[in-house]
């Protein structure tokens, strides 16, 4: 391709409303333009990007058995009532009226359009398993859109869902679509976890996430350092510490800790390490006959709330109590809590149960105890795993120990189970010619999202650095002063022609602008291979060569260029 | 592709509210299936069509120069407010409101996004010209979706638009999208015309539909026999008579014509051949001076409104006048009007005027008059080409007489100009270093609709017959029996992996179904090639070949099996 004849619209600015690295990269790159809030149009230069994704995605999924379908985008009301989802699913949802008045919604996902497929082309149980796929345009109407294309509204999905007779198909085909998931970012050169996740509000039995690890990820990742364990830090199980409380060694004393709230300020004025500390929350209950629960961690460690609260008589979603009702109810603020003469139902977390002389709060305000052990001076109440893991920590799994990182989420495999199929009566006959209601799953990769999450793991201060697999162009030839030097024009042309015929994919930037400009672009574009020609070195037959991590470019002889090439993009 | 791996949705029986053969053949051969009125889901066989059009028109439109982006389906109300098409457009732009009660719309095509894209993007004359198009879900809210994917509301189109500094350049472009559009649908392997168009409510200079050519189609095409003259018939001119009107021989005289109303009735009563009478219809005029206007036509012509509506005078659109109105001006109903003593202005169409000693209303209910003549008996008013083209006619071009066929729009290429740029302000420096306000094409291919217009032009009783380029499958391997019979089974398998192996897509009917069960699918699908295999023709080293139109099987020896097909598919 000839830059003079496609579209390079870079920037250089950063665009001010551009948050994340991948965002402004994006645009400045001239891979996407904004058209209105979560809406972008994808430039030629990003939708070559996106189109190798999706053919990667396209080989793999087509590899694993599954078959491509194309649903439309606009779906019928009925069918999400019939599911339940119209009224449960909130306002991202977007729904619609046609000129009939008939409600129709744009697609989220499509669950309930594949099901009522199914439910009417499969019949009998030896057209299962069976799985379908699509790669298209879903709109979620996000109240707050942002990060580009990480977080828009209209976005390119690839939605797959299996049927099953059983759970033992389902459970196979779910480790199919894991390993074509693992082999897709594999081939886009993407340093990838797939992680256990909570199967939140779909439902269903299993759930893994595949997280591109980045240090702008959203979520955090514990895994091991010496297994493949690896969990949303939502899901991973902190273990009971391997050694018991030790012995009480001291009387319990009370202080005064005038003003200090939180631990560190206790940790401050008593100067206690946090994790000789105990904190004590206390959260709404589930029931009017436990209105108020306490739930206590070491002082260093976080509450994790998903775990809490599915921990009986805690309410779901979790919700602190009010101030005032903690007052009532202890005759204390929130500063001075502790487990010591507490009438509250209590859960103390693994860790905290094996804490011994620790301090805590005397449930007096501007007091708390030291010397506190369990039993001697308070319950231990239920011990429960409440907290997150943090770095350190053994991996749940029994090998090596927990490192935290930091990920985006870029595909989701579930066990869907008979939610949909039962909802929509979604049956087959079963080989004794009974009827079956058949079990689903669903597999879903954000294409769109991948490139911005290939940018967030791959770039620099001059631009992005794309991955082989998925770069919009794999050289960029340079050549200086093209338009007036015949010798430059004449190599550049000629090696454009080769490598062309070669099937390589090689932007020729014979833009007349000047060489600082080209090298920035083409930096910023992040195009792994750069040759640049010019008078001087052509006049030692030599052509000059950067890879896009290289800090020092590299002369090569004219004569080896397309061998050297050739090597380079081997490799 | 193992079919029992793939989803064969055969079904038997004609639906019931498909009314063309395409529409019923795709739900048929299980290519596509109905969501709602106008959505449709395309199954992995109907899919496979649409991916390979799809991929012809991309390669080509790369070939043309042009560049690929994607733009959102759900655009923005202020870009639609800005070209004025919010307003303008009827019920078929389907308005829709976020969460934030922002007015946008599902896209039914794309100037007023690529508008504002390019006059962001492209500032000099420079980058002139550029063209960009998309293969992209549209969406339009058609009042009576029907056809199947013929007239669905969602559907897939390929969408380009092209930027100019001036109108030379905007028709050197013209000129490559009607090549490419050429080389399109030739390589999709269609029997097509490009036709001269009506360039509508669109506006602008020049514009060409391209036509699928079939008995089925919606559209009349008018071509000549002898060059490439071809027209939508609504924009073929017909030509004056070579010869002028014969001198009068007859005298005028009024005859009774009692219940005849049309001219067939006039005729069956008077023994007389309706192109020696004349039919005349009153329209509505474009003021109060001139509320009512004759056209007048051979009595075997039929008018064409396209052509009225444009005559100085006449309403637009064209009306014609109410009952009350025409007895009020001419005191005689619809039945027996004629030009003479007709106190109306008048215009006659050039056949008509070139009639002599005709018959035509007497203006007093119940009467004819025969021997009419212009000049004579009655003015001939203004002469005009006001009727609809007819076979055998001359061609417009001078070359050849007219042939009439049905054909279906699948392309069209229009000039706009400066509608869009005017109103969007899209502007570049020209050399000068002067704002000038940008000229636009655009080119549209309606890529699904091509899939049914292909089967509309290919079929016979037992199915689809699939030009080779798109065919879900080039060759359908049916092995009999292959279930008991081992030697089958193997010679099946090693032909479909010989196949596959050279690229060749072949779906093996691997299902356990009835030989005949097999072969109606195989041809309702419209797979081109057929390879059976059985034990009787086995035993004899054969193997049946059937092309999709062959009348008759051709036995074949095992060993030339593959070369054979080559040949057949390289035929």
């Amino acid at each position: 391709m000839r830059a003079s004849k496609f579209l390079i619209a870079t920037v250089k600015e950063t665009p001010s409303d551009a948050e994340v690295i991948s965002h402004q990269l994006m645009l400045r790159a001239g891979l996407i333009r904004k058209l209105a809030a979560g809406l972008y149009t994808w430039l030629p230069m990003g939708l070559r990007v996106l189109r190798k994704v999706e053919a990667v995605v396209r080989e793999e999924m087509n590899n694993a058995g599954s078959q491509e379908v194309s649903m439309p985008v606009v779906q019928p009301a009925e069918l999400w009532q019939e599911s339940g989802r119209w009224h449960e699913y909130g306002a991202e949802l977007l729904r619609i009226r046609d000129r009939h008045q008939r409600d129709f919604c744009l697609g989220p996902t499509h669950e309930e359009v594949i099901t009522d497929l199914v439910r009417n082309e499969i019949k009998s149980y030896k057209q299962l398993p069976c799985s379908f796929y699509q790669i298209q345009t879903k709109f979620r109407d996000e109240i707050r859109p942002r990060f580009g294309i990480m977080r828009a509204r209209e976005f390119l999905m690839k939605d797959a869902y299996s049927f099953h007779l059983n759970q033992e198909s389902l459970q196979q085909t779910y480790e199919e679509m894991h390993a074509a998931y693992t082999q897709i970012f594999t081939r886009l050169g993407l340093d990838f976890r797939p992680v256990i996740a909570d199967s939140g509000s779909i439902g269903g039995n299993a759930s893994q996430e595949f997280h591109v690890l980045a240090d702008s990820g959203e979520d955090a990742i514990a895994f091991s350092d010496s297994s493949d364990y690896a969990a949303n830090i939502e899901m991973a199980e902190a273990l009971a510490p391997a050694s018991e409380a030790p012995a009480a060694a001291e009387a319990m004393t009370e202080v005064a800790t005038p003003n200090a709230h939180t631990i560190e300020e206790v940790c401050a004025q008593l100067q206690l390490a946090a994790e000789q500390t105990l904190k004590t929350l206390i959260v709404k209950g589930d029931s009017e006959e436990q209105p108020l629960i306490a739930l206590t961690v070491r002082g260093d460690h976080q509450l994790n709330e998903l775990k809490a609260e599915k921990l009986d008589g805690v309410a779901a979603p979790l919700e602190f109590a009010e101030e005032a009702a903690i007052v009532a109810a202890t005759a204390c603020g929130t500063g001075s809590l502790g487990p010591v003469n507490l009438n509250l139902p209590c859960y103390t977390d693994r860790s905290a149960a094996c804490l011994s002389d620790f301090t805590c709060g005397a449930n007096r305000d501007g007091f708390h105890l030291r010397g506190v052990n369990w039993s001697r001076d308070a319950s231990v109440g239920k011990v429960a795993d409440i907290r997150n893991v943090e770095a350190g920590d053994p991996s749940p799994d029994g090998n090596g120990t927990l490192v935290i990182k930091r990920g985006i989420e870029v595909g989701h495999i579930f066990q869907l189970g008979k939610k949909y199929s039962q909802a929509l009566n979604a049956q087959v006959l079963n080989e004794q010619g009974k009827t079956e209601t058949v079990s689903m799953g669903c597999y879903g990769i954000g294409v769109s999202r991948v490139v911005a999450a290939a940018i967030e793991q791959n770039h620099d201060d001059n631009g992005i650095i794309w991955p082989a697999g998925i770069a919009p162009f794999q050289i960029a030839i340079v050549p200086l002063n093209m338009h007036k030097s015949e010798a430059v024009a004449s190599c550049a042309e000629k090696l454009y022609a080769e490598l062309s015929a070669a099937g390589i994919e090689v932007l020729l930037d014979d833009r007349n602008e000047r060489p600082g400009v080209k090298f920035a672009d083409m930096e910023l574009i992040g195009i792994p291979h750069r040759v640049v020609i010019g008078d001087r070195a052509l006049a030692e037959q030599k052509i000059e060569y950067k890879g896009r991590r290289d800090s020092e470019p590299t002369l090569v002889d004219q004569t080896a260029i397309l061998s050297f090439l050739t090597e380079r993009l081997n490799a």
